[in-house]
């Protein structure tokens, strides 16, 4: 049993003895030290004696008959913007180097250590979690797990997380999704993620970008997976996931926004994913919903996450801007632009698009689109290229977002054909909705892995 | 039985059959026709006809045997900024006479109808509700009850609301209060007032100020009159009050802010009442309270009020803005300066010194505090001299603006003694917190009545 399987197949490996903790956490160490991986590029800091101590203490634990949840003894990633206790916690970035150690563990990796996993490391991430395209200048960028021969984008912000579960140095990684910085990396990468409704999972301690729009999730191989960490982070008890029917389940698909611009090989697997679902019983509508080209009319004086990036950042920035990527600088510059008046009024639109799509949308089980317009694009063109940056930093984001910005509950799962590029299909649903979602996406992950 | 009696006793007396509903609302016509009372000044509008179909219905009712509540059949006057189906909101201003009328009753005004009250009338009001003043250039300011040979204010912004009741021509008023605007008219004017924990009370469709501080509060007679009035508004069943024993009764005195500036007659009039609240047993503590030395620091940006009106007011302002009173034009252009940044720094360092003062005032049983630091000035000076003006509505909203800052509920009793300005007692309960600070209002009340 190695890392890459699902959780709940390691876990069952665990209590059956044909593995240990410690055995797992060392697999992970040398995927990590292998000269020829990804190691470097995914973990920013790896906590070798903590980890390897937490390992054995799950495993010590387990033969006492002690197993607190499903991912105890797991190695599991988080992204470089959480605070544990004792660190400085450095947000993909070098300009932080000088701020005062975290004084206590940010609550969901306090959660996940009572839950018994093992803590492996901090990812490597885009600096301040601005930019869906995963690169960053300081730490290097870790290369998308499908076809490493040209070099391409994992996907952002949580770069590092994805590749550190379809690289075995983790089970499962933990990121954080402003505009879709869980999904995009875990579509690109051939992963499952979820982004839940942000108010879930409590955000102190996970340095934040934009109060409004910030969520905490799970970047792992199936969507139970997903589930166990999110529920574990989230305070819940871990509760089996009940599949929605398949009969009558009933799929939105939105004509407008969100298929615009597609390349050809995300169109086709989408396509494809559709025509799966409807042969095994689903319901797929399209469903007019020009209520979502109102998100970048409404985000035409700045949105949400440019002015709060900027009060976050203004004063780190006024100090150390010369040291920090300044793609990321320029976009947290603009949201000093934005009056107060312009951003007291994007959030009482926000609220009232959120009340107008709802009631369209919660008809339905769930909204389905492509987590991403197009595939991972090659690495090396867009860290030169700051045109052809944006313009794709703004298309990869284009669809998570709605999410973020309609403040519901978000999940994707694969659905290209093995050997391609990753495709994502990503689900929506209502804000709170997160169990029935949930639901959803398992019954969808099903057909769609057949 | 006639209006400025309690509403328990005037309910008391419509059951007894000693008077009926609709000479209670004849009697406030008559008032108000008064050519040598306040009327024209109190009532933008009065709903004859409406009302008087109300008090008919409700005495028809209760011949029936069916009485709602104990409001039913009392004369309720309502803020000019309260929709009523079929009508323009004007609130305050001339410059919304274009505007379409509201379609349906504000929530709060549904509710009191619902209830059996008889709503009687608009009052007047700061133009916008953006002063503690209470001056309104367009229609005229009602006279303080007290010492109306020299023409004092009425405070505001609810100023009609608190002379509608003082003058016999509503049983109690409908205001809101932002920064003071229920509680600074009701203890100008010798009334209780209470303004509730903002969310408490539904704020749809009262035209707003500020989304972040505006709250619906009632001015009456006594506490008792005020709750039940609050009960109805906020959706609860009305229920009796249960007043704080008074032995060891811990009332908290913030030695810091709100006791400076305070003028004799305050002065004098808030430490008797401290000292009758001793004598009868209540444990009266200096509080050390600098944390609220922070809120003009932290509003010193630009605050919430400002750029929150800014954003509802500036399209009206571009076109009308030579109709509006330049003073509250003027208040409403400042919001344009601050930017979105630092909004949402205000927005957060608000949040965190909530969290940091109730930390220390949840130890006691109310904070409490003269309502206003000065009486009610003559009117006169305030209407030619702009300086003036500005001071003293600064110094008129200081004390109850740490509640609406702080997210709070409070209420007003007065504490001075008859025929002398009335000055007000103010207690601040904690967020949510309104059932207890009503059972400490009640035993206050009782105290300083006696």
């Amino acid at each position: 049993m190695t890392l890459g399987a699902p959780i709940h197949t390691l876990a069952a490996a665990l209590n059956a003895g044909t593995t240990t903790s410690e055995a797992l956490t060392k697999e992970a160490f040398a995927r990590i030290d292998d000269p020829d991986g990804e190691g470097k590029r995914v973990y920013r800091e790896v906590f070798r004696e903590a980890a390897l101590a937490e390992a054995r203490a799950a495993d010590a634990r387990r033969a006492a008959g002690i197993v607190p949840s499903v991912l105890s003894g797991l190695p599991i990633s988080i992204k470089d913007l959480f605070d544990v206790a004792g660190k400085v916690t450095l947000a993909g970035s070098v300009a932080r180097d000088g701020e005062p150690a975290a004084t206590a563990d940010a609550p969901i990796v306090a959660r996940l250590r009572a839950a018994g996993a093992v803590i492996m490391g901090r990812t490597t991430m885009t600096e301040f979690a601005f930019s869906g395209i995963g690169i960053n200048p300081h730490t290097d960028t870790p290369r998308n797990p499908w076809d490493r021969a040209t070099g391409r984008i994992p996907g952002g912000s949580s770069a590092g997380a994805a590749v550190s579960v379809t690289d075995g140095m983790a089970a499962a990684a933990i990121g954080t999704d402003t505009g879709g910085s869980v999904r995009i990396p875990a579509g690109l990468c051939g992963l499952a993620g979820i982004k839940p409704t942000a108010r879930r999972v409590p955000l102190d301690g996970a340095f934040p970008l934009s109060g409004s729009q910030d969520s905490i999730g799970p970047l792992a191989p199936t969507i139970a997976c997903c589930r166990a960490v999110d529920q574990i982070m989230a305070g819940e008890d871990v509760s089996d996931i009940t599949p929605m029917p398949l009969a009558g389940l009933r799929l939105a698909v939105p004509q407008h926004f969100v298929l615009d611009d597609l390349d050809d090989h995300v169109s086709a697997a989408f396509s494809r994913a559709l025509d799966r679902l409807s042969k095994a019983g689903a319901a797929i509508i399209d469903l007019s919903l020009p209520e979502l080209l109102e998100i970048p009319k409404i985000s035409a004086a700045g949105g949400l996450v440019a002015p709060e990036a900027n009060a976050i950042y203004r004063e780190l920035m006024a100090r150390e801007r010369a040291r920090c990527d300044p793609r990321v600088a320029t976009r947290i510059d603009g949201g000093a632009l934005m009056s107060a008046a312009d951003y007291i009024d994007t959030l009482a639109a926000r609220t009232d698009l959120c009340t107008r799509v709802s009631a369209i949308t919660r008809a339905y089980d769930a909204v389905v689109m492509p987590t991403t317009a197009i595939m991972a694009p090659p690495l090396a063109p867009l860290e030169t290229d700051d045109d052809l940056f944006h313009t794709q930093n703004m298309l990869m984001l284009r669809n998570t977002n709605v999410g973020n910005f309609l403040d519901r509950c978000a999940a994707t799962v694969p659905c290209h054909k093995p050997g391609e590029a990753p495709v994502g299909f990503m689900m929506m649903g209502e804000t709170m909705g997160d169990d029935r979602l949930v639901s959803v996406a398992s019954t969808v992950e099903s057909v769609l892995r057949a």
